[in-house]
């Protein structure tokens, strides 16, 4: 077996952006990694790293053909280039599956055309995704490449919670229903916790909060998602960096009729000036947790408008789960700001939900638990890796249908 | 004392009916009552009660003028008309009061035309309201009018829970903030249930759950509301006869995109074809409930969307209240339609929510209990009255103006 054969080269396209990493799905580490921003504006930014060394490329990059070159350059440039053999597989994120794919599929011209006619359900993220895999293909012929899609953890919830109350031939028309998004991590994350705690994924309940600049809560029974905060778009359910979460649809009508907004205004101001950076003037939590220590009124408000939300989604998915076994934080808040952890889980011992201050404190970048001893519900801090669960869905996924026997879960 | 100065009119105006009843504040029982319905089309109806008979009346109601003058014509026809001293009160339900009105208000010139300049947060309601306060005005010359809001309940939320994660700048300049309406019916109910439980308002926690053909949920902590599931508007929150409630604001904007719907559609779409009636083809319980049991799909997906979603909530306010001390059914559905309120608590049980199955089928229009003896949450079902509650809110402030001693709470 050459090395190549247990690395996956995960790409995650954004409309203006390209991350990717090549990671050793046995070893579970990214090999090599990095970011190509600013694609299509006059100056574009691109940074590699390699074994600890960091290589850069500032200069036009005026479309993802062109960022897909200089990624190939960059790890030439470090020494390991990405010739055909490195990899096993390319696996890209994409964000919406629609009701058409769920687990992850080995991408033809057919499965390209049909991600990007899902582009009207994911207008920002489907066709950024379906040109990187473009590129993709061109640049790397004969290397399998898999979609594994942010929506497919969802595709287990009931009729109950997948449904908006709208007009039924309205929603069958449009596609409208709750999908869910961070599937890969809300998915990557309840696994790791039955694995730490030694038990069967299928004996017990789990929320999981992802918070990180997007953010969502998810219900998990017996490993099988049964609620989620994101719907039909990522737009849904908790605060975030800078999205609003949950608002009354009457106050939408309100701002369409008082506020001189059209559809794009809306859009630019519901999904990127609101949230934290709408309520405070900063979208970072970093930022804005330096703003709450200096005292400043709007970021306090900011903050418990944060914590309130996530007690709410807490509160309902215990009663959707009928109760709970392990709550778990994750992402670049769930997984650094005790304090915010702490704040979340104020006033819900009496449902048996607390965390220890002690171990609540400790930095870490393991898995742990941070509830106190025989608390009834377990909490935990588990930090998600979306690329090497995608990387492992691809191997797993070339090595069924090739036949080999790669070790995708070691 | 006149037999007058214990009675008070109630008045609910909308654009194009008119309800009303003639309170006993003492005994707590209605007089007399009726409702004017079709105002402004070609052929309008009234119907009238009193002392057990009906009478009504079928022709053109031009206008609210012309309402209020068919009203007094019905009560002279019953026998008892609406002379000044026949009436120490008119008590006006409106539904917004903005930021501006909490406790009811005797009307004048200047309330009322602050209760027109609301008309922006509530455009279907708020000009009915003022419409129907300045004819009552006109009709009853020196009878004091008074204002109850849908809204004042509400006025103590914590900013956490009434602040909604969009641009600030934006929120003020457009009045965008969560109000919550049903407020006199949630701070009847929860009185109520005090008194009948016997302890002190102050001493314990409340969930109610006003479930008619609007609804909407109340978490309550010692008296005080503190979370509400209707918003700006009272579309948010649960499902409803015809509104959707909660709805990811990305489909909004979705729809305005390619569902080829502007702002009246789209209004339209949310309020009147949305809810019970956009799932299941019915908006009336009693309706859903025959087609539930004559196995129809849609209408059992219906159901099972709005049980759930009151399921989320009540586990919400769990969570917001960390812990709830006693759970109310109240309105049309929830005092009537026992296998819902049953359906809804199924599953609630590990978190000490459960009915009885004896106790929850009796059929009463009494206040009663329907969790088991000694289950940590007391369920019970207790019938609002908001006419009763507007009238008293009326006559005690009437009395409190006065230096009179009308006793409003008997
Ligand atoms: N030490 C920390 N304390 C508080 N917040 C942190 C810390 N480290 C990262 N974050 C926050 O995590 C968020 C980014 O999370 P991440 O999971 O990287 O986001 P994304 O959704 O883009 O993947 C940012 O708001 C950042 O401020
Ligand atoms: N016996 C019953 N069983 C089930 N539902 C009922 C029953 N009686 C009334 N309802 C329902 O209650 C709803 C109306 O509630 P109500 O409180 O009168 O509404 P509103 O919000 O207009 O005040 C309707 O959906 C009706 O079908």
């Amino acid at each position: 077996m050459t090395e190549g054969t247990h690395r996956v080269l995960v790409m995650n396209s954004g409309s203006s952006s390209m991350k990717y990493q090549l990671i050793d799905v046995v070893d579970g580490t990214a090999v090599a990694g990095g970011l190509i921003e600013r694609i299509g504006q006059a100056v574009g930014h691109a940074s590699h790293r390699f074994a600890g060394n960091e290589t850069s490329f500032d200069g036009p990059i005026p479309d993802h053909a062109t960022a897909v070159r200089i990624m190939q350059q960059l790890f030439v440039d470090s020494g390991r280039p990405l010739q055909t053999g490195a990899m096993t597989a390319v696996g890209h994120r994409v964000v919406h599956g629609g009701s058409l794919f769920g687990d992850p599929v080995l991408i033809d011209d057919e499965v390209l055309r049909q991600i990007r006619d899902l582009s009207a359900l994911a207008p920002l993220h489907n066709p950024a995704n379906a040109t990187g895999i473009e590129q993709a293909m061109a640049a790397f012929p004969g290397v399998p490449q898999v979609a594994v899609f942010d929506t497919a953890f969802f595709r287990t919830l009931p009729a109950a919670a997948y449904t908006y109350a709208i007009d039924r031939e309205t929603a069958a028309a449009q596609q409208i229903r709750r999908y869910g998004f961070h599937g890969t991590s809300h998915q990557y994350v309840s696994g790791r916790v039955a694995t730490v705690l030694g038990r069967p994924l299928e004996d017990f309940n789990q929320i999981v909060l992802h918070l990180g600049n997007g953010a969502s809560a998810s219900a998990i029974r017996g490993g099988v998602a049964v609620e989620t905060s994101m719907g039909l778009t990522p737009l849904e359910g908790l605060v975030m960096g800078t999205r609003s979460g949950d608002l009354d649809p009457g106050a939408i009508l309100h701002l369409l009729r008082t506020g001189g907004l059209d559809v794009d205004g809306l859009d630019a101001l519901l999904n990127r000036r609101s949230g934290l950076l709408g309520l405070s003037g900063v979208s970072d939590f970093r930022d804005l947790a330096d703003l709450v220590a200096a005292g400043d009124a709007d970021a306090t408000v900011a903050l418990d408008v944060y914590c309130h939300r996530i007690r709410k989604y807490i509160g309902a998915y215990l009663a959707v789960l009928g109760g709970v076994d392990v709550i778990t934080f994750t992402a670049g808040v769930g997984e650094n700001a005790a304090d915010v952890r702490a704040r979340i889980m104020t006033g819900l011992e009496g449902l048996g939900i607390s965390v220890d201050p002690a171990r609540n404190a400790v930095r870490s970048s393991e898995p742990r638990i941070i509830s106190p001893d025989g608390a009834p519900v377990t909490v935990m801090v588990i930090p998600t890796d979306e690329e090497l669960a995608i990387a492992r869905a691809a191997a797993e996924l070339v090595s069924l249908v090739a036949g080999t026997a790669v070790s995708a879960h070691p």
